[in-house]
This record gives structure tokens, C-alpha cells and sequence, in this order.
């Protein structure tokens, strides 16, 4: 087991968290700063974690019916006047055409905020009949929300994210579609993202513009902040009866669709970099990672070395591991620092006596812990080290977030919870006024709510509905 | 070999070629109108043509060490007066932000209609040494471009593409990148889209706005006007100095770079309804095809018929074929001309007296040939074919078009020529006048610069630089 010295070029992560955030993102290729305030670009470092992101994600819409489907970018203003609470919600961040072809627009046009009214026009016009539904469709597409204060991944005017928009025929299957949707999402953010979620229905306040009832997948930083990493929305019959959707029923009668929608963004990005993240920079799981593995040669000048590194990266290649081979001409203790930076998973080291005894040494980017392997069969050993580097990625993190769940039973209990970086549970009574008072005094928001009952709120001391997790978001 | 009747639901091809575009579209369920003039939706069929689309691409483009990336939607007004040519091709069409988040924005913001200028000014940021070239950037986007006269996926306000921008140290590496990309297309074009492209350089007049060169793939389409499926262009030093895109070469001398850029829309999915349709409707090459095979399964009700199309449903998708089994209500024949209608390339038809038999009929949506085939095996039978059908596909459409490209040597003769459906190579002097007179006159344009000597422009009957095709387009 051996330890090397660490990277200087980032904030340290337990001084000035937010800096060490802003280092890493920028340091490590992943995005930069747009022209237009508050908008980045995603360099190819970060886009491709979304790629890998993505095409996890695809495959379990596919899996479970889903088709996906492109929606056009501009919403007529007048479209989100038809749902009260919806208009509300988003009208304030809109982004706004005017002027187009050298012509100032009869009607000004939204650039979509989100994709509820657009998708609902067009399933009033495709919803006829029972045979019609359910329509699953899915959408991966660029979205704007208007925001004064920014932050890459995790707040940007522009982001990219997928949204699911499902009709049905009953309230129970969309409901069902509703709670489907939160599970897949929980079960990618723990199997891929490594993130173990706490999920639940959010309350009143914090759901969604135009929902009947929105469930959120909640993420822990190592801030002890949350992150909500995505959002599944049971929206009723809302907007089926703003666009009129409607179906004829097998029974003859003539009846409003039941819609739910759901939706992830690039923003995982900034989950699994504060999941993960330490005083080195970056820790990628294996699943996500653009590069799972780096080789980097050691004494690379002395004959056979830089050879036998290709070979061994072509041996991976093959066995379908994401590989590079470090062969430029900075010193190996430079490369080790940078690729730790960089969060990839493994580094296997090779220098002649190595390759002489027919060993390599692989360090591992989470547990920091070098060991000796064969060269022999070395395709395998990593394939199941890397199978081990991501369950282990999630049992430190399920640990981690555990030990910074607390209890309280009062307002200043759920204060210093918070204050040390933790998740409160406390009991609540449900009224706005007592959540509005946690905020304020604690600056906590209600994340979701959870199954556990309690006595009384932690606030006024009523009866309490039920547990609620409490913690400061990003 | 049996024939079918065909889909009396589309107009006739001969007849009305647009009108049976626009049915065959919306029809078949690959688009739908926008709620704003000149968008569409791309609905799962279509959508799922471009994903395919997408995929062959993706892979021959990273293959050519190219990267995935994000830059923003939002692009400042400003940057496009930097590149004269290119705000004066551009400004009309551009859709412009101008108010945000509840207030009027200080600098308006255009919609991309293309990124040169973006990608140029963090190209400007990121490039300083010859150690960072070149840069080999992809993105996959949407963009808009305000159009008066709109048609599903051949000209719409937005539409999706991938443009590729890249930075070289030398001249020669960048025009060789912009050929290389030409190449790249051509191949995909021919060996996915089954389509045989005419590729060559543009003429000044219709050259990219702000390109020192442009090169197009043209591809015939059946009514013999031609559609611009790609195009590559080289761009000098032109956007390099309007942004200021510098490095330090290894002579220590500073630069700037030259650049390339290209791309390719859902266009393409235009261009494969027209290319390959008939008066069936669609015509998919199994490539691109969503669905390559659907089994109808004949009198279906009879004991043991669903179960075998099942099993062989189970085969192919094991074999990786994309595969759909039609278990509905509807009647065999409604279900034959449905699926010619969305052009599916193979269709399997099992009844109880072929499962008796062992056998199962298949139908070439291309040859409109059925013959028989041994349930034994029939997954290998199937992929053979498929394979056969995609080559097939493409010698068809390259037969066809060259029996559509004829020669001239008069304005007359040129005019002929495209009244009568063919792309017409004829000398050029080269001038400008010429050109425009024979758009005057024939309403045909310079598609692109052949490499066929000439001895007389056939409009003016001066010296000629080379043929040139020349036809109308989409």
C-alpha cells in the first residue's frame, strides 16, 4: 500500500469547498464558461460522463416501453397560460424570441423551459381513443431556465436533460408510471453513479409547477448539502384538461388522460463530482467514466516497456475497458497526479522490472491502495477490479451518507444538524408556515418526505404527518 | 413471387411527388406539425431513424479521433459581424433573444443557426501551442435558421444535426481533415442510407457563408431534383481571424490556425424518403430501418401460430436483428400494406400449414419478391438477406441515377435535361453571370464542381474550367 503526495492545484476540499468544486470542473477539462453569463460549455472531458450517462439511461426507457421523440425547442407564451400553477413556476426564467427572420413575431415564443404544454398540444391531437394509450415518449433535449446565480452542472441557464411525457388511460397507471420512473432513476443513480438516493414525495412548497404530486431522488454531497439528482411528477388530469387530451373510453364515454412526466439532467454531473470527489479531485465510478483505466509507462525510454504497454492496452481494448495509454513525455509522479485529478478509476503502472517479472502494479483512485497483479489474464483482473472499485464506490458513499442522517425533535436540533453537514429528520406537521420557519432559521429545505412517523413537528409541536428529511440543496 | 395491392391511402408517386412526400410523412408517423409555423416533431418512427443515423455516424467519427462536446444554444449577436461573409449569409435568418428572465437583455441573443463563431471564440481560449492542435470537436444539436417556405425534416425553423469544428496547425492538415470528413460521409451515405452521392466542390455562389471552400454530397432524389445531404467546408484562416484563434509554433513563431468545419442534418431522413420511396410509401434501407423485420402471423388464431412467430421473434432479436411481431386484430393484408407503408425491409409471414411445413414466406419490401425459406436457420436467412437488401438498395438507387445524369452543351440541352429528371453536366466557364442565368432560365443550380474536363461553357460559350452538375434542388 503506498500513498503519493497530493495535487496542489485545487483548493483544499475541506477549507473552501465551493472553490475546490469550481477547480475541479474548470482544472479537469470537464466545462467551461460560456460568453453569454451564466451558460457553459461541456468540454469533451464532461460530455463524455453525459454520453456514458446517457446511454445507461436510454437503455432502461427502452427497457421499460419508453420511445424517444424530438419536440420543438420554441413554446408559444400563450401555452403556459393554460396551467395556472405552471405559468407561475416558470414564467419568471423564461428566455424570450421575439424577433426572428428579420421580423419582429406576431406572438413571442419560450424558449422551452420544460416540456409539458408542448407535448400536451400535440397528445390532444394524437390521443383519440383507448387503443392510443398508454404513449410513453421521452425526449433528450436542451432546456433554459433563467437564473441569477449560476454554477456549472449544478445551476446554468442552459442544460441538457431527458424528459419523460406519458398519458394513460387511468389514474393508477400513471401513478404506477410516476413511481416506476423514481425507481428506475434510483437504481441507475446507485448502480452507476455509485449515489446512493433518498427518495420520496415532496412536499406542497417544493414540488413541481403544475403537479398533483412530484417525487425526488435526493443525492448527499460531501458537503453534507443535497443535491436533488432527479424529479418524477404524477401532474393528474392538470394538463390534460389545459390541452384538452382526451380519450374515448372503452365504456363509450369520452374521458381526460392521466399525464405524468420525469426528467434528469447534465446536473448528475455536479452530483457525481461532490458525491465522489476529494483532496485529489475527482473519483469516477467505473460505469460512468470516460477512461477506466490509465497505463502509464515507467523508465518508458528503456526497450520493450512502451511495447508492452500498448500490449496490454490493446488486451483491454478487446475485453471492452476504456483505456488510454499515457505515453507523452512528462515524468510518471506528473501523469499519476494529473490522472488522479481526473478521477479515473485505475492506473496501471509498468516499468522493465515489472514487465521482467511478469507483474503490474494497479493503483486504485478510491481506496488510494496499490497492489501487484500478473500480467497473465490482466484483462480479467481488471474487469473484476473494476466491478469492485464500483461497489465498493457505493458502499463508501451509502456509508458516508448514513453516518450524516440525524434525528431532531426541535428547531434547534435540526439547526445544528445541518450546521455539522448532515440530513435532519424531523417530524413535521404539514403547514407551510413551519416549513417556511425551518427555512428561515435554518436555511434547510423539506428534500422529501419520508416513511418514518413521528410524534409531534419539531417546529409548533402539533401532531406530526409524518418524518421529513431536511438539509441545505444546491 | 407475389404481388400485392398497394396503399391507395398516399398520393400517387407519379403524379404528385410532393403531396406524396408530405403523406408519406405524416403517415407513416415520422413527423408531425409544430404548434409554431415551420417546426416540426419528430415522432418515435422518425426519431428513431435519426438515433440509427446518429449511431453509424457517432462511431466513424470518433474512429477519426474526434470528440463529443456542449456549447451553448445562446450566441451574442456581435460575435457573427466578425466574419463579414458569414453575418451577411446568416442575420436574415436568425431567431434573437431579447428578453430574459423577466427583463430586456443588454445584447441581444441569437439562436444558433451554425456555431463557427462560438466554437471560434473558445477555441481562442483553450488553443495556445502547437501541442494543443489539432482539435477535432463534434457536437450534435439543434439549430435554427428562419425559413419562409417550410417542409418536414428538408426545411424547417429547427432542426437537428452534428457539426463538426476542428483547429490545425497547417493549411494542409485542415483541407485534408475537410476531405477526409467529405470521405466519411460519402461512405455512410452509400453504405447506410443505401444512397450513391455526387461529391465535389461548391461553386463561389453556393459556398458556405464565410468558407474559403465548400464541398457538397448531393443526392438524387426520385422526382431527379437533387438534395445537399452534407457538406464540408474548409475555412482558412477566416474565422481564426475574427476570433483570434493563435498558437505558438514549434519555430516560436505565432499563428493562427486554420479550421474546418461540417455537418450533416435530419435532412438525411428527407433525403432517404425521396431516394428509395415508391408507391407502396416508405422504403427503408435495414441499416437505418427501425423496425428491419415484422412477422404477420396467418390465421393467427389457429393453435400454435402465435407461439411459433413468437419463438421466431425471440430468434432474431438474438441475433440482433430489430424485429417487431404484429400480433393486432387487424386483417393479414391491412397489416401487409401498413408495414410496405412504413417501409420495413423484410417481412416474415407464418401460418399454421408453413409452421407444418417448417417454412415461412418472406417478402423483399424492395423487390416486392416473396419466396420461402426453412424455419431451420432462419436467423442466418434473415441477416443474409438484410445484407443483401442494403446492397441491393444502393445499386438500384446508383442504376437509377445514373441513368439520370446526361450531358449538355446549351442552355437549351440544360434545360432539357432537368424537365426531364436529371442532373445535367455541362461546362462552366466559371462566372458568376453564367450561373445565374442558367438558374434564371432552368431554375437548376450548380450542385457541385465535377472532375470532367470541358472544352465550352455551355452558356457562354467561352473557355470552360470543367463541368459542373448541375440540377434543381431541395
Amino acid at each position: 500500500m503506498a500513498k503519493e503526495s497530493f495535487v496542489e492545484q485545487i483548493a483544499d476540499i475541506e477549507k473552501d469547498f465551493p472553490r475546490w468544486y469550481t477547480d475541479v470542473v474548470i482544472k479537469t477539462g470537464l466545462v467551461d464558461y460560456g460568453p453569454v453569463k451564466g451558460t457553459m460549455v461541456i468540454r469533451p472531458y464532461g460530455y463524455a460522463i453525459w454520453e456514458n450517462i446517457q446511454s445507461e439511461l436510454d437503455r432502461r426507457f427502452k427497457a421499460t416501453g419508453h420511445k424517444n421523440a424530438y419536440f420543438p425547442l420554441l413554446i408559444p407564451m400563450s401555452f403556459f397560460t393554460k396551467e395556472a400553477e405552471h405559468v407561475e413556476g416558470f414564467a419568471p426564467e423564461v428566455a424570450v424570441v421575439t424577433h426572428a427572420g428579420g421580423e419582429e413575431l406576431a406572438e413571442p415564443l419560450a424558449i422551452r423551459p420544460t416540456s409539458e404544454t408542448i407535448f400536451g398540444s400535440m397528445y390532444s391531437k394524437w390521443i383519440q381513443s383507448y387503443r392510443d394509450l398508454p404513449v410513453l415518449i421521452n425526449q433528450w433535449a436542451n432546456v433554459m431556465r433563467w437564473e441569477k446565480t449560476t454554477r456549472p452542472f449544478l445551476r446554468t441557464s442552459e442544460f441538457l436533460w431527458q424528459e419523460g411525457h406519458t398519458a394513460h388511460a387511468t389514474e393508477e397507471e400513471a401513478e404506477e408510471e410516476t413511481m416506476k420512473m423514481l425507481g428506475v432513476y434510483k437504481e441507475f443513480a446507485e448502480n452507476c453513479l455509485a449515489i446512493p438516493v433518498i427518495c420520496g414525495k415532496k412536499t406542497e412548497k417544493e414540488k413541481f409547477a403544475g403537479a398533483v404530486a412530484t417525487y425526488g431522488m435526493e443525492a448527499m454531497m460531501k458537503d453534507g448539502k443535497s443535491l436533488q439528482a432527479g424529479t418524477s411528477h404524477f401532474l393528474g388530469q392538470n394538463f390534460a384538461k389545459a390541452f384538452d387530451i382526451k380519450f374515448l373510453d372503452k365504456d363509450g364515454v369520452q374521458k381526460h388522460v392521466y399525464t405524468s412526466s420525469w426528467g434528469v439532467s447534465t446536473r448528475l454531473i455536479g452530483a457525481l463530482i461532490m458525491a465522489h470527489g476529494d483532496e485529489r479531485g475527482l473519483l469516477l465510478p467505473p460505469v460512468v467514466a470516460p477512461t477506466q483505466v490509465v497505463i502509464v509507462p515507467i523508465a518508458a525510454k528503456k526497450g520493450g516497456v512502451l511495447e508492452k504497454c500498448a500490449e496490454v492496452k490493446d488486451l483491454l481494448e478487446k475485453a471492452g475497458v476504456r483505456v488510454a495509454l499515457d505515453d507523452t513525455d512528462a515524468s510518471p509522479g506528473w501523469k499519476f497526479n494529473e490522472w488522479e485529478l481526473k478521477g479515473v478509476p485505475l492506473r496501471i503502472e509498468l516499468g522493465p522490472r515489472d514487465i521482467e517479472a511478469g507483474k503490474a502494479l494497479i493503483f486504485r483512485r478510491d481506496t488510494l491502495v496499490k497492489e501487484e497483479y500478473s500480467l497473465e489474464g490482466i484483462a480479467e483482473e481488471v474487469i473484476g477490479l473494476l466491478n469492485t472499485v464500483q461497489k465498493d464506490m457505493l458502499e463508501a458513499a451509502r456509508v458516508r451518507r448514513d453516518k450524516h442522517v440525524v434525528d431532531a425533535d426541535s428547531l434547534a436540533g435540526i439547526l445544528e444538524g445541518v450546521e455539522n453537514g448532515n440530513f435532519v429528520k424531523a417530524g413535521w406537521c404539514g403547514c407551510r408556515e413551519c416549513e417556511d420557519k425551518i427555512k428561515a432559521e435554518t436555511a434547510a429545505t423539506a428534500r422529501v418526505i419520508s416513511d418514518d412517523t413521528a410524534e409531534k413537528c419539531a417546529v409548533c409541536g402539533k401532531k406530526a404527518q409524518s418524518k421529513v428529511y431536511f438539509a441545505r440543496a444546491y
